[in-house]
């Protein structure tokens, strides 16, 4: 089955993302937050955590899935970038438009990328996504590979900060309630056709939890300081595993970040994101 | 302030529950189902916890709070019944309406009794509830005190089986998300002013990992077995503690129940359930 390369660049249908505080907090707890931090799982006085941006986006990113007809088994999120420039909202009516900006031939398979602009009902911009989606034997259809080179790479020195979040068995359930309910992260029978032992966690799950670790070690807890976040999914991280997120401070406000499991395994990597200092 | 003693009798105004298999996923997560109980926590053939049957019909017990004008600051879950005449369907309209069944003086406090019967749109009965809340200092007035005597007592031979459940940290803030949203279960503030040291488990959560105990243990996880369920609150459950169910079989589908926490306080007694054997 070929992808459909007409898509590209063009502007697809707005979509609309309604939610309440509920939503809020049931995302904080799919990505780890607890009692620690109320703030942003109990509704008075609530605050947003910055990674939610993923949220009233996604539904972009699964239309596109459609519009493109990609096999859901052979389909892995690559990377994934945000850019906050308002707080969001504790409820709401907010608008997405997505647009296809490429798709590149990397061989094996195609890598779908993905922006998608998120604004409030008055037109006001609040935060942009960008998604790229690797697709497993889409590729060699002769096209440009995209760019390449690492990004983000940390320095060789000891990280500046280290946070570890063990994550709950059930860590990929509570988390799916918000969108993405890809069998993949639940189904044991859909995960081994896929190639997994076991249903695996989402990789914007993992994106949340070092997304918290940023949050309380480089911005004080304060979301309206988290600028821009980015991140390439670079393994697996099982329900139940720990995240261990490494930070480096750089100049600027610019923090280079790795996260591993218990094991070692780097999971989350050329990941770097932006805070107000 | 004194009760409003004429609403005794009286039919309420009846209450629509909308939901959808999210809000009944969540639900299962919020009373410590997890990766062991897909049927439960997975939309695909999802399955309906028979103690869902409390959620649809809260909104009545919270409104009945509204109409006494109750502290919220002097209010105790005591006591909870349920009768399941139906399979709860994975989503759909419910309406429950509620009678205040009795308002007893116990002296120290006043004990309210709410029935509450919830239909399908085609008013056919799915299930029942009965709440009993305790409200501190409301009693002294000169009323009945109402049915005494120990129910459900155990038996003293060993029980026929036990279960236990560690419970989260962040248990109850998963539980309300399903719509109990008094502060006393996540706001430490709130918690000391009504004279507990930190916020508690709701005693609906409670009641919830006992209902998985029997239904695992005594329905082989089939809902459609489950029948009814009784239980008096009697101890406090802190989020984090374990829930060690103790349950003894009597004739006729008869289960005796008894739950404790890791310490050995007994937080859930006077229970029995009947199941189709």
């Amino acid at each position: 089955m070929a992808l459909n390369l007409d898509t590209v660049g063009k502007k697809l249908q707005p979509m609309t993302f309604e939610y309440a505080d509920r939503d809020v907090m049931l995302y904080a707890l799919g990505i780890g937050a607890g009692v620690d931090e109320l703030g942003f799982t109990f509704e008075k006085e609530l605050k947003v955590l910055p990674t939610f941006a993923v949220v009233p986006a996604f539904p972009a990113l699964a239309g596109m899935v459609g519009v493109l007809q990609v096999n859901p088994l052979m389909l892995l999120h690559g990377e994934q970038r945000i850019e906050l420039r308002k707080p969001i909202p504790a409820s709401g009516k907010l608008i997405t438009t997505p647009t296809i900006r490429a798709i590149y031939d990397k061989g094996s398979g195609a890598l779908i990328v993905v922006d998608a602009e998120t604004a409030d009902e008055q037109g006001e911009v609040l935060f942009l996504n960008t998604f790229a989606a690797f697709v497993r034997g889409e590729g060699g259809f002769g096209g440009d590979r995209g760019p390449s080179g690492a990004r983000n790479v940390p320095p060789e020195r000891e990280p500046d900060a280290v946070v570890e979040m063990p994550t709950l068995s059930q860590q990929a359930l509570i988390y799916r309630l918000s969108g993405d309910r890809n069998p993949l992260h639940a189904d044991p029978d859909f995960a081994k056709m896929a190639g997994f032992d076991r249903p695996i966690l989402h990789g914007l799950c993992t994106f949340g939890h070092v997304g918290r670790a940023i949050l309380h070690k480089f911005c004080d807890g304060q979301p309206e300081r988290f600028k821009d976040f980015e991140a390439r999914f670079s393994g697996v991280v099982f329900p139940g595993d720990t995240i261990i997120t490494e930070m480096w401070k750089e100049n600027g406000g610019r923090i280079i970040l790795r996260a591993k499991t218990q094991g070692g395994d780097v999971v989350l990597g050329n990941a770097a994101a932006t805070v107000a200092t």
